[in-house]
């Protein structure tokens, strides 16, 4: 079986994100969207052939993360706003349940605590069947005023998920500062950001069953991993293969075939799991290669180094060890 | 020959940063301190003896980039720190001259104007026989607060720095945002969010001759390749070898192999220069190799798939042409 365990629902009806402006604009007529079952299975056509095309099983599927704009409402129009995207995500996994599996939105908001996405959180979880969710270590959209994911205001929120036992993707959202483009510096960053904090802090001390998946290929992180080594050496840490065992992964949406080599040469398997962020940042056919930039999977399929076992753990295994609910929601 | 593009003053006698403590803590003892000529041959012993060991024969040397500390001090003191910042450096390059050749740091400051370090960088090329800049990006020390380097009102500095021939290499300072880890995230997404800038404006159009080396192997970008093949694609930019090819240079500082190996293998020769950011951000040996992780000399001795012309270009040919004004450095 593949797990793709990045895959965000880009491709939404219009309706919903006509919705949010409305109601980020503050418009009288902000009213959640109708929206029917035949746009939905309409909706996700491209991710049901591209699935179909690239062999893989399910999608670890969540709302569309640049539109969360943390930044762009208050707490209660962004909870609002994310119980409408976990809803009709929601929705796709019901009608095509072998296909996605759910992982949710938070209602975060800037100067919000992470506490106040708790309920939304166990409503994902425990009614709506999700097995994990986004957090954004940056609700501001690139002006960084959130504490380090290390920090104990995040704990009343990671109690939660240790709870529920489900883990959270590192993942922001849309940037509103100049400097940053998303897609091609903002998401890269906020990875290579989470990992320095989980290296330097003793997060996992407190949380030993606390899990992040860092999406993009781990950002910056396992091009530079002799300098990560050298840096957790030089300040007396861990050895960052012991450091992450059991609490941070990286998903493999890298977009070329040299670094995804590079990346299931440097890190442990144990720690990658498959992803391709489908249908999402990229979305164009690779001149050089002929084949989508984000078909992620084949890179990883013509890699003659690696057996079939440890790519089992890469494609299927190490999903339902970090998702452990997906197990129950496959098997239904 | 073998020149590495980047190295830092790190270093440097205590009385400097005590200098700039006092400075900033607006103490009536700040005094700009006197440091022997003796002082300062000894403080550049580990580096000569680690271009003795690893085969560099010139190291372009600039001030200490996490002490720059754009966001502690005014503009009128961070102009005082820069200018006995550059003395100091200029002071190794005059003892050593086979070995260093100087590179500046500016006197930016929060909300100043890039065009305030004109006359800095003047003074360092003109009269201190200097060969480039460091320009730092963000000013704010993590906060991100200025314009992105595509802006206009870093045209002046631009205009300034093809007049004089002289590249500038982007390069933040030390963090003073609890999120960014300095040498472990805050310098590398500069790193990643200058390359994304580039990509998505039109700077170059307007400097044909602008050249920008982007430290630490570029960040993320390396190896996220064919993301930013594929972001171009889709925005309808120019191939990325074409859009760097004169303007945007990656050096070499990747502490391992695999890293070193994907960088040679996906950018394009042209644009690859030699660097080891020595003595600086990791300074431990490597216990999977016994050699110092910041030996990234030795990564490129031992590909065999590239010929000598092409580790030329890398170790020599191409910082001739970034910092054209090395040549006569070296012929004095």
């Amino acid at each position: 079986m593949v797990i793709d365990c990045h895959g965000h629902y880009t491709t939404v009806p219009k309706e919903a994100q006509a919705f949010r402006d409305a109601q980020i604009a503050g418009r009288a007529d902000a009213k959640v969207p109708d929206i029917t079952d035949d746009q939905i299975r309409e909706s996700v056509q491209p991710q049901l052939s591209f699935q179909a095309a690239r062999g893989t099983d399910v999608t670890i599927f969540s709302p569309r993360a640049s539109a969360m704009a943390h930044h762009a409402g208050d707490a209660r129009a962004n909870l609002q706003w994310a119980r409408l995207c976990n809803d009709l995500v929601h929705r796709v996994c019901a009608l095509f349940p072998k296909q996605f599996v759910g992982v949710c939105q938070l209602p975060q908001s800037v100067g919000g605590s992470p506490a106040d996405c708790i309920g939304e959180l166990e409503r994902c979880v425990n009614e709506l069947g999700f097995i994990g969710c986004n957090l954004n270590p940056d609700p501001s959209g690139g002006h960084w005023t959130a504490p380090p994911l290390t920090d104990r205001a995040w704990y009343p929120l990671y109690e939660k998920l240790v709870d529920l036992d489900v883990p959270a993707m590192v993942h922001v959202s849309a940037s509103c500062n100049a400097n940053f483009h998303a897609t091609g510096a903002h998401y890269l960053n906020a990875d290579t950001t989470a990992f320095m904090q989980f290296l330097t802090g003793d997060l996992f001390k407190d949380f030993p069953a606390l899990r992040f998946v860092i999406p993009h290929g781990g950002g910056a992180v396992p091009y530079h991993w002799g300098r990560y080594r050298g840096l957790a050496q030089d300040m007396k840490r861990p050895l960052l293969a012991d450091l992450i065992r059991d609490n941070v992964f990286f998903d493999t949406c890298v977009y070329h075939y040299p670094g995804i080599e590079l990346l299931l040469k440097v890190v442990p398997v144990g720690n990658i799991v498959f992803g391709s962020e489908m249908v999402g940042a990229v979305r164009g056919i690779d001149p050089e290669t002929g084949h989508y930039f984000d078909d992620t999977k084949r890179y990883i399929d013509v890699i003659t180094w690696m057996n079939a076992a440890d790519k089992a753990k890469i494609f299927e295994l190490n999903a339902r060890r970090i998702y452990p609910r997906i197990n129950n929601a496959l098997a239904r």
